[in-house]
Order: C-alpha cells, then structure tokens, then sequence
C-alpha cells in the first residue's frame, strides 16, 4: 500500500519543497454549505461546538466536497471562557452577562485543568483525525491572548474597545496579569490539542490589529511570544493570525510563529517586505472575490501567487473567514485553481 | 477695539506659526454632552441636521462648554444620499432601502443642484458662522466618493463589503462612474459650503481604510485628488481623514490635502515618516484615553504633542469621534491640557 498522507499543508509551513501550494479557507466548515445549514437548523452553534460527532461531521464537510490540504477543528476560541467563569451566549454575536470590568474581577479568574473542562475538543480531534485518515492535516486552534481580554473585559464583540483600553491604559498590572493567565490557559489548551492530534495549531488575534501599536508592543507581542515559546514542538507548526497589523508587521517576527497568517489589506510581497525573512506567509485572498465570476476569481487567484516572494514557504488561504453567502461552486473553483496555477 | 479672532486652527493648517497647537474634537457635538441629548429628545437626528436653527444650536454647545478652536458643522455625510433618490433611514444606523447593486442602477445617479437640494446645510453654516463670531474657525466637511458608495451599495454600515468590493473587482467601469459622479457632488457641495462660511473642509474617509490596498491605489487616491484639486482655494485648507490608513501612508501625501488627520493605530511620528514630508497632521489621541482618570489623560496629550515632528503643523484631535459615553469633563481636561501643555 503506498503512503497516501498529504503532507503538504505541514511542509509548506515548515518551508520545505512542495509540489503545489496547499490551500484551505479560514471557517472553511460553515453557513456557506449547505450541509452546514442543516445540522444547525437541528443544533445550536454551542452545541455543534460540545459534540465531537458533530463537531466532527461539521469539520469534515468541507473536506469531503471540496478537498482543501488541511481541517481546521470545528470550534470557537471562546469554549475557554465558561471555564473561567464566564458564561457566553451566542444571539449569534457572542455576549457575556459578567464582562470583568474590575481589578477584583481580574483576580478571581483562575486556571484551569483543560482535559478536565474541555473533553469534548480533545475527543473532536481524535475523531476528526481518523476520518482525515492522511487525506489533509489537522489543525487545532485558539484565540490571542488580547482577543480572548477583548471579549472578556467588553462582553462581547466591541467597536471601541474602551473598556479594554482603559484596563491598559489605566490598569497596567491587572492587565498584564490577566494577558500572563490566558497566555498559560492558551498554552495548557493547544499543548493538550498537539496530543489529541493537531498536526498544527492557529492563533487567532481578531482584534490585535485594532489596538494602537504601542498597545501591541507592550500587551500583544510579547504575550504571544510566550505562548508560541510554550507550545512549539518540532515538526508542529504554529501559525499567527494577526488581524489588520499593516502598522505592526515588524513586530510579527519577534513572536516566533512558523507561519504568519496576512489579511487582504496588503499583497504578500508587502506583507513579506514589512516582517523581513523567516516565517512562511499565509494568505491572503480577499474573500469578497469569491462573489465575483470564475475569471476574476482565477485572475486574483493569480495575483496572490504572484506576489509570494521566490522561495518563501506560502500557504494558500482567505485574507479572513469566508463569508456566509459565498457561493460554494466559487469556493471550489478557487481551491481548483489554487492547485492547477500554483503546480510546479 | 482689538481683533479677537481666533485663527489658531487655520494657521496650523496652513502651517504658520501659531502661539500654541488648535484642538479641536471630531463629533465634538454629540451624545455625550447632555445639552445634545436633550435637543434629541425633542427631535430626530434627521430632524437637527435639516433644520439650521437646531443644527446651529448643538453646533454651539461644545464651543460654549469646551472652547475648542475649530467647530464643525453638525450634520451628517450621507445628507447627499437623498437628492440622489436613495432614502436614508437612521436606526440609529443609516440603512438604504435600495442600494445600488446593479451597473443599471449607477446609470440612473445624476448630479443634481446642491443649493437647491440642500439649502438646509448653507443656511446653518450661515447662522453658525454669525453665532462664532470669530471665536473658533468654522469646518464644513462631506463624505470621500468611496465612503458614500459604500454606503449606497452596501445599504447601510458593513462589515465585509461584498457588494461594494465585487463592483470593484468586476465592474471597473460602473465603479469609476459612479465615484467620478460622486467627486462632482461632493466638488459642488464642499465649494458651496464654503461659500456659506466654511473656512476649512474635512473629507471624512471612513471605509477608505477597510479596502486593500490596490483598491486604494486605484478607486480611492485618484478620485480624492481630483477632488481636492476642484476643491481647493487658497486659505481654505482641506483636510482629508482616512481611518486605518496604516497600509496606506505613502499614497495619503499624494492627494494634496493641506491636512491629513490620523486614526490611533500610529503614533504621529510614525505617520509623519510614511507619509513624508508635506501636510500639516491632525490627531490622534485614542478616544479611549478620555475614559481614564486625568493624570492619565494628561500623560496621553503630552506624549502625541510630543510625537509630532518639530516644525510640522499640527492641529490636535482625537484618533477618531468622542464617544458616546465619554465624561464632559474629561474632555474639557483634555483640550484644556492640549493649549496648557503647547503654550511656546
């Protein structure tokens, strides 16, 4: 039998020679299939999320129509925050009813053991794995330090941030001291992802961007840097997904990640020449072309390939999530093209 | 009798020598000035931008408490809409009950007289320039073309810009069309502001910002140029203010604004070096700031004065709108501090 493990995916993070760029789609399992709209007219987002079966259906959904190189769990980065205390309905932006708003409330939030609060994630990813069975890699996830302080300090999604901000601004202690919290429970829950099977873990920093750089030199990068420090094994990619940082670039390399992870704003040679050498880019496909006709999609297609820099270790993806009313004949073809183009 | 005309803010702008640095607050008429929320109980928003006796009143408020050095117009840049046949609900978002999707759509905008479909905003620049009477300089201001036809496809706010984006990506010659149509509004309706009183114009470029940078490149630079060029007077500045512009610095100087304001994402000097030399700056204290206690906002207004490159023209603002829940009197600190702590 020969080996039918696609590897791709890992080895382009890693920048090794591959034959083809891989490619997958941030929220690659979601509203834009059908198949997803149908187990969500029977189960809540919570839910789907809580039930490795269908966390597992969900996942591979993608996989099975349109066969992208790697999965990505079927989660959401904030299963960290009821564990804390925190509980989070989702109408359908996320809402806490507690936002910690208080120093005091900073110093009640406490670890947390994530085999313990979170079985459920461990078990998707050991199923998920077997039904991947090699045909794509899995890739495990969790949210940014700041992200998760976002939504924990605003109670939901926020426009301003001014809670969050007069925490850093204000608060400078309890801030570092909730950020160095979330650091250790992010590690503890993507170390205990690489054991149940991630062959690669992403951290999703949402929000990173929308905070001034000074903010990110002193609340975000450093933060991350530990955690990468934390959760890095050999062969393990981590990936960082800073949202909108065309004013931090420089500062994206100084976090250690194997992979950075570039929105539409800025093409990939601009993005390159703004961190320097060293980690491989992913990206960055504006996820508005996947409205337009199959010519455009192929001529963008094209453009992001052409704007990788000669050597440099690229994964192909959306500058963000695909949106919900995507058409997924569109998607396909973009996923089809990714392929045929980029083959060597 | 002494001319007691403060003209701190033009001067700033046109990059003269000034006793100390002009401050002034985008939304500085707004909901958190209970003076504001009054006159709104008693009328819609709509209601005080068409009526010049209302919107003068709460054009004055903050001059009468705050003293800044400049006062803006209090409207609204989607007061344009209408006269294009497309109906503006706010709620208290603005939401369009037909966008404009369709290339047989953007043939049916036309150019239409500005002082006879907009007599209302002429009329209260009129009242309010007699009201200031020399104590702080009067700015009328207007929507970039890209930020309008962001609202007119979209329908109202957006977060992704689907629809704006696949008429760019795919209907090149719609999208020019109908931004050019756009450029020949906004040239007749910021000339007429001026003729009413206005002493400087700001170009708010709210989604400028949100789109790559190729599309920057090509629907948004150009089309503000040419603006700007129709726009121009000598000692009328004009300012243009795109938000999260940080990916696109280099092409901001070339749209020939006698002023370019800056979001909070950079500090002033690093604006300064994207940007090269040229424009006075506007900015860019983190409205957030204005939620700390005042030593804190003290610290924050020193540390922009002090980013701002020595001999530049600067003119002091936040990095966006006050916000809605923002203390009175940490506003007042503010600008009080801004002219304590420039004084030369």
């Amino acid at each position: 039998m020969t080996n039918m493990k696609n590897d791709l995916f890992i080895r382009a993070c890693l920048q090794q020679d591959v034959e083809r760029t891989p490619v997958w789609m941030m929220r690659q399992a979601g509203r834009y299939m059908a198949e997803y709209r149908e187990v969500r007219k029977k189960h809540d987002f919570w839910t789907v999320c809580r039930t490795p079966d269908l966390a597992t259906e969900v996942t591979m959904q993608p996989i099975d129509k349109l066969a992208p190189d790697a999965a990505i769990l079927f989660s959401d980065i904030l299963v960290v925050l009821p564990p804390l205390g925190l509980d989070v309905k989702f109408s359908p932006g996320p809402s806490l009813e507690s936002p910690v708003r208080t120093v005091l409330q900073v110093n009640e939030l406490k670890r947390f053991d994530v085999q313990q609060e979170l079985p459920y994630v461990f078990d998707a990813l050991r199923q998920i794995k077997q039904s991947l069975n090699g045909c794509a890699s899995l890739i495990g996830f969790g949210g940014a330090p700041l992200t998760l302080a976002a939504y924990m300090v605003e109670g939901g999604k926020s426009k301003n941030f001014e809670n969050l901000k007069t925490l850093f601004y204000q608060e400078e202690k309890a801030a570092h001291q909730m950020l160095d919290l979330l650091v250790d429970i992010q590690a503890d829950f993507l170390s205990a992802q690489i054991d149940a099977g991630a062959e690669a873990v992403q951290i999703f920093d949402t929000w990173g961007g929308s905070m001034p750089r000074e903010i990110i030199e002193t609340f975000v990068i450093p933060k991350i840097q530990v955690l990468i420090e934390k959760v890095k094994r050999p062969g393990v990619p981590v990936i960082y997904f800073m949202k909108d940082a065309a004013h931090a670039l420089d500062l994206l390399a100084q976090t250690g990640a194997d992979v950075l992870s570039i929105d539409d704003k800025i093409s990939l040679s601009t993005a390159a020449a703004g961190i320097g050498p060293g980690p491989a880019l992913q990206g960055n496909l504006d996820s508005a072309v996947l409205f337009c006709n199959k010519d455009i999609i192929t001529r963008e297609v094209q453009k992001v390939l052409d704007a990788v820099p000669k050597g440099r270790g690229h994964i192909f993806n959306l500058g963000h999530g695909i949106l919900p009313n995507t058409p997924v004949e569109n998607a396909k073809h973009m996923l089809d093209e990714v392929k045929r183009l980029s083959a060597r």
